[in-house]
């Protein structure tokens, strides 16, 4: 390895611990901070990402990276060397446009609006809101101001999560989405509904953790790097390719979303442990983007937690757990039970069918926030229409409306299609592995996952960041993320349980 | 506030940030850690306190730190900024003399010696651990050589724990101290022993804990700035003043110390909630030395909680706790069972009337080793012979001998002394409190530890480190640091005990 490349490594590796010392922060403030820590660990974490930013975007780090461009000119751009000086190029370029006084105000303005959608949420008073939003808004005009002019400006804010991908390609994609999601929507609702009631009993917390344990310590999540605690929102946090913890929650009035968010989060936490090593401390480390996280995250959640072959695999075990909650009930019944579709007002309790929808709705609107089309001040008309339009429900106040999330809250605009793109691409990988593994149902309804895991760690997990997410897709399935196999995979399973 | 001093905050609150930033990775390393987190987390916290280092040690501190010595020439000594000031300059010289590669070389020293440690202990075999140690000898006179020459090379390496204080000053303690403690011993070992059988009992770890913490509440431990968890080693550590934290542990074969742990750490976790607020970020945050932290933990644990009136509080709801275990056993009993005197191998087992003889040998021998008299190799046997000559007892082998303790492998020697300095100076504020709260048996009989928090947090926790530790104790007692209360209180409470 060249002098100048150890000597990138060494800078970038100093940022990188920083970066990881504020995610056990940010972890501990989650999961056992007592209330007083809160204004300290604020404090803490800005002084830790300011540092970092100062480490990393010197002139030296610049001259590292151009000399290394110079160097590597010719390497073949899939060797590691040339990918890490490709990435930290990337993300130096970013880091240097945006200056130190942007990030500290958009920092107290973020603060600010978090505070105000707390309380307008709790009112459900969305003018409480709306002067916050209004800013945020204004920040990321100016942000997208720093780069260079894109195809379209929400390019640059996209880009942030899905490195390389164009806001054409989304609208493109989920224009072709939209009519077959609603379409096979309206064939449901049309159909004799599915029964449930009995997944809203009294399950009891500490036995639907020991089972969502079992269920992922099959699945491959190594308990010897890795734990598991309670925090009020489930997350997936890494402290090191060899420390990868989750968080889950227990909703009294859902307690067995308690097992589905566990291995949800476990699908996060196995991409995070197959990473390849060698990435450590360098800017490869991490998943590649949100959506192909999200495509593990959903594919353990939904494509392996929600189906059948799963079940009938855990069903005996688990009747066994809660006898008397599960009575009479059969594992076709359950399997059916916890596919219900419903067209709701939350996203976060949304079903696989109706999901995308609530996604494309919220794009929607921040492409034209962001175009300026809309005046902010209307946002909760137009969101009550489209839902009206896409999931025929309209909300009946704005804390179950345009109110529900935190992102915008937070600056993050750019960052929900990530959601509705993780579910298509673990369709489409689900396709490849079916293919490779002739025999994946068999094997998941004897609870044997490694194979599985194995396709997936040697397929995705071991990149890291090497890739951009289309050109993983595409290296993998042959084309770039699509909504095909998302549908067919949604018209079989639906056309099943609902005898479309 | 002058600029400044603004600024010079400025630069030392990053820097205390950082620090607390590493006291929460190290805390969760002993607290939740997964074994695979091991070698990433100590990288993280190896480029934490570079950083730390490197941003403390800056010219523009230095030129900053000159400038308000000037500036406040003439102001109150005791005031803030006067002390902020003194204790700035007082660590600024110490960190600039430390080159950052003798840091580097110490640490990969220590952590070598560590690991030889651990298995020469395992082994009991101190042949393992003697070129570790050597080494470690090595770098602790190099360290020495950075420093102007002292009054005894020991003052350089006792400043870091007890600022201001000098070997001499420890010595003639301790020779004043060592025949009346070794007197004492031997006129209670001719006595009857107490019986002390009922305490190494099952006694459940949940419930222990759960009468831990009620205890530590009625002491006035805030829960909602701290919170309490197992770890392999008990300790404190402090966030920020709102949030201090400690760990327990139990241990099968003497599960009663479980109990005297949570309230030994709850007095160093008092004293660190009680620093006054406006020091937070500042070099003035935390306690001023180990001896008067070490005071205010013996304090609660011992003058407190292995007290007659303590126990007649408590003993009722500790036997209905446990009503089997302490069938028959009157408080008096118990009393003496939890305070009985024996002389032993191990420091950290060791009774209240022998410790300190630990702690002498230990200083002794390294002052020693300082000084260069005694040959590393040698110290197994000097080790036995001291053992015998103070408390009659010889270690069988080195693991109960020469090496049972962590500290010299962590190349922390100048540290023993502050535990016995922290027994002392515990009965000398003990003596002066109970001058200012005569009825403090009373309140204590009650389960009232109000007045005595409050006489705390007003004479000691509030100053945190803005006087050092022997003008702090002389201001609050009249007297420097001075055995002859601690020896007034041994002969007293055991007078009783052992019918003397």
């Amino acid at each position: 390895m060249s002098e100048k490349l150890e000597q990138l490594k060494e800078r970038l590796g100093e940022v990188a611990d920083i970066g990881r010392a504020a995610s056990v922060l940010g972890w501990d403030q989650q999961v056992n901070m007592p209330p007083g820590g809160n204004e300290a660990r604020g404090q803490q974490l800005a002084t830790l990402s300011k540092i970092a930013q100062e480490k990393f975007i010197t002139d030296e780090v610049g001259r590292l990276i151009d000399d290394l461009k110079q160097e590597l000119n010719g390497a073949d751009p899939a060797s590691d060397e040339a990918a890490l000086v490709r990435v930290a190029a990337r993300n130096y370029d970013k880091a240097r446009r945006v200056p130190p006084e942007f990030i500290a105000e958009q920092a107290i303005v973020s603060s600010r609006a978090f505070e105000a959608w707390v309380e307008a949420r709790g009112k459900s008073d969305f003018s409480i809101f709306r002067p916050h939003l209004e800013k945020v808004v204004e920040l990321v005009h100016k942000y997208i101001s720093f780069f260079p002019p894109a195809d379209h400006p929400y390019d640059t804010l996209l880009d942030d999560y899905e490195p390389g991908m164009k806001t054409a390609d989304v609208t493109e994609i989920f224009d072709g989405l939209r009519p077959k999601q609603v379409e096979l929507i309206k064939a449901i609702t049309s159909r004799k509904q599915v029964k449930d009631a009995f997944l809203y009993r009294k399950y009891k917390q500490r036995k639907l953790m020991d089972f969502g344990v079992d269920v992922i310590t099959k699945f491959g999540y190594d308990w010897s790097r890795g734990r598991q605690d309670k925090a009020p929102h489930p997350f997936e946090t890494t402290f090191s390719v060899d420390d990868v913890r989750i968080t889950t929650r227990y909703e009294e009035d859902n307690p067995i979303a308690t097992l589905f968010s566990t291995m949800h989060e476990s699908g996060h936490a196995l991409y995070e442990q197959g990473i390849d090593p060698d990435y450590e401390r360098t800017p490869l480390s991490g998943g590649t983007s949100l959506a192909v996280h999200e495509s593990q995250s959903r594919m353990w959640e939904n494509l392996v937690g929600r189906s059948l072959p799963f079940w009938e695999h855990f069903y005996p075990a688990f009747k066994k757990t809660f006898p008397k909650h599960l009575e009479g009930v059969s594992v076709k019944s359950f399997y059916k039970a916890i596919n219900k579709v419903e067209p709701s007002l939350i996203r976060v309790n949304a079903d696989e069918a109706t999901y995308n929808l609530h996604i494309m709705l919220r794009l929607e609107l921040e492409i034209a926030m962001v175009e300026g089309r809309i005046a902010i001040k209307d946002l909760p008309e137009i969101w009550n229409t489209k839902m009206q339009d896409y999931l025929g429900v309209t909300p009946p106040d704005d804390a179950k409306g345009v109110l529900q999330d935190i992102h915008w809250s937070g600056g993050s605009i750019g960052y929900f299609s990530t959601y509705a793109l993780g579910n298509l691409i673990s369709a489409q990988l689900w396709e490849k592995i079916r293919v490779d593994i002739s025999d994946l149902d068999d094997q998941i309804r004897k609870g044997d996952f490694s194979q599985l895991l194995g396709w997936l760690r040697k397929n995705i997990h071991q990149y890291g960041q090497k890739y951009e997410p289309q050109t993983l897709v595409e290296k993998v399935t042959g084309s770039r993320i699509t909504y095909e196999p998302y549908i067919r995979y949604l018209t079989k399973k639906y056309g099943e349980i609902y005898g479309l």
